[in-house]
């Protein structure tokens, strides 16, 4: 493993060392826990980012709720590495919890076929899960930010102008929602996700937490699901008295993970399963002293959108109590 | 009057007609308040925009209390009129404080020599202060917005790079700072001001506040000015909670203007005179259900940098009572 790895090294800038490194510093890690005896698998949930499937390279997971995200070997693996070591002692307590827990590096077969290359290894947070409902929401009205290429720059800025990006200050980069046994899921094509309006954005919402979907979502788990003290909108908050104030990281380009399993109150809860991660830190930098005003006006502005489907709710649940 | 706007009209987009129309019907105005009567001044103490100096197309002020801000004849005179014609309406009580008051358009011969033209009258917020120290804010992470004209994006967001718009979500955009009779204003030069870093907005808003400026500015001011019950700081959140529901306008390229007058001590009253006013609506636009997350984050950010100061200044104060 070292030996592929190595060989990779040779001719690479500086910048793009991280993951050779990893792939030395990791081998010993790999035989302690050998690869080959863990069953990796497509993870069944993905909803965006590059996808392990028809042998292209993407991530993996494993049976004992773990997931391996191959490291880019580029600066954007250097970066979201540094960031995955460093957070944990750079967090409040009550934040680190919106993170997935960060289990070290390792190194895994590839899913395109490439040998043993380093993977991050992270919880997989849809594990338990028989049917999740996901949203995958970009949050900030710009994606670029000055210290990347001129390159990146364009085309970040091209892709932001083209989605809600600029005009919502965040965009839905994928989902899956679940219905029911007959209707499975609804997830809707990538092409399809990238080109949401605000109405759509708006919709998606309301169908998020609803049990029927069509003609008209019912948002029946609105008030538990985005509400309560536990609710999803009550966890945003707190990340966003977190964000009014750190002056550690810049988030540029992360998303927001909700994943929510209306079906675990069969299974003897007394409201769904909630859950809310941050993802993706391949553009996270620091701080320099100034709040992420990015991200924080953006979350800001998906905090609305949330609030705005509780409160329609809220109040047809008064109407139809008097009807 | 009439007659210099109506041919000023012809061959006019129909998105330029504003200041015609404005000319039209503000003609029997101009009757009951003959502009002869009034004394029309350069303002003394502007800091920003368009100056009305060596003939050219300015503001003008009168002596009592008035401001007069040409009506621009494309659609940013279009845009601004609408505004202040429909922002009283729309604000809730406690925020219409934090924009000057709106008296409505008149026919004034204009500062460029050009004849009579129809001009804003508004508050002139520096009456009344014989040396005031001012900040103009620019507030957002970018001025530019999708409805602007793509020459308009390109310049905006060039302007927007090369300044602290996008890594501090503002900018600073000019100032003076009154210190004393000897030294007079710190006022520099506009160029200087453009190429403001972090760290010299983060002393600028140390000197505001402070009586001696040099070698170190003393932040003598800075629990009474920032601080307090009615200080900036305070004000400053009252607007951000407005911000954080308001679906109403969206806010591109609006300068915070923060007025203090810290001689006002002197003539009785026990703390500084203090200001904050939103100013510049040639951008606003309808906010289509979606909150100013741009507007929003920028003025987090900017809220971050004054809490600084006045944590600082709290602190030296402890460290000097034990020395």
């Amino acid at each position: 493993g070292a030996r592929v790895a190595d060989e990779k090294t040779s001719g690479r800038a500086s910048s793009e060392g991280a993951s050779a490194d990893v792939a030395r510093s990791c081998t010993n890690r790999a035989r302690v826990t050998p690869s080959f005896y863990i069953m990796f698998k497509t993870p069944k949930h993905q909803v965006a980012g590059h996808q392990a499937i028809d042998g292209n390279l993407g991530p993996l997971v494993d049976d004992s709720g773990r997931f391996y995200k191959p490291l880019q070997d580029d600066e954007r693996g250097t970066t979201e590495l540094a960031f995955y070591q460093s957070f944990s002692s750079k967090l409040p307590h009550h934040i680190r919890g919106l993170f997935p827990v960060f289990y070290g590096t390792q190194l895994v077969e590839a899913s395109d076929g490439s040998g043993l290359r380093p993977h991050l290894v992270l919880q997989d947070i849809t594990s338990n899960h028989l049917n999740p409902s996901i949203l995958d929401v970009k949050i900030g009205s710009r994606t670029w930010y000055p210290e990347a290429s001129e390159d990146y720059i364009q085309k970040a800025l091209e892709g932001d102008r083209l989605t809600t990006t600029v005009t919502l200050g965040f965009r839905i980069s994928g989902l899956q929602i679940y219905e029911s046994k007959e209707s499975g899921y609804w997830k809707p094509a990538r092409k399809e996700v990238k080109s949401f309006s605000a109405d759509d954005v708006r919709l998606v919402l309301r169908k998020f937490v609803s049990s029927n979907l069509e003609p008209e979502p019912d948002c029946c788990f609105a008030s538990t699901i985005y509400g309560g003290c536990s609710g999803i909108l009550e966890q945003l908050l707190e990340l966003k008295a977190w964000f009014e104030d750190q002056t550690v990281y810049h988030f540029h380009s992360c998303s927001l993970l909700l994943l929510i399993d209306k079906e675990s109150v069969l299974n003897g809860r007394t409201v769904p399963f909630v859950e809310v991660k941050l993802i993706d830190f391949a553009h996270t930098v620091e701080a320099e002293g100034v709040i992420d005003h990015n991200f924080l006006g953006g979350l800001c502005s998906f905090i609305k959108f949330v609030s705005e489907v509780l409160t329609d709710s809220k109040a047809s649940t008064i109407e139809a109590s008097f009807n």
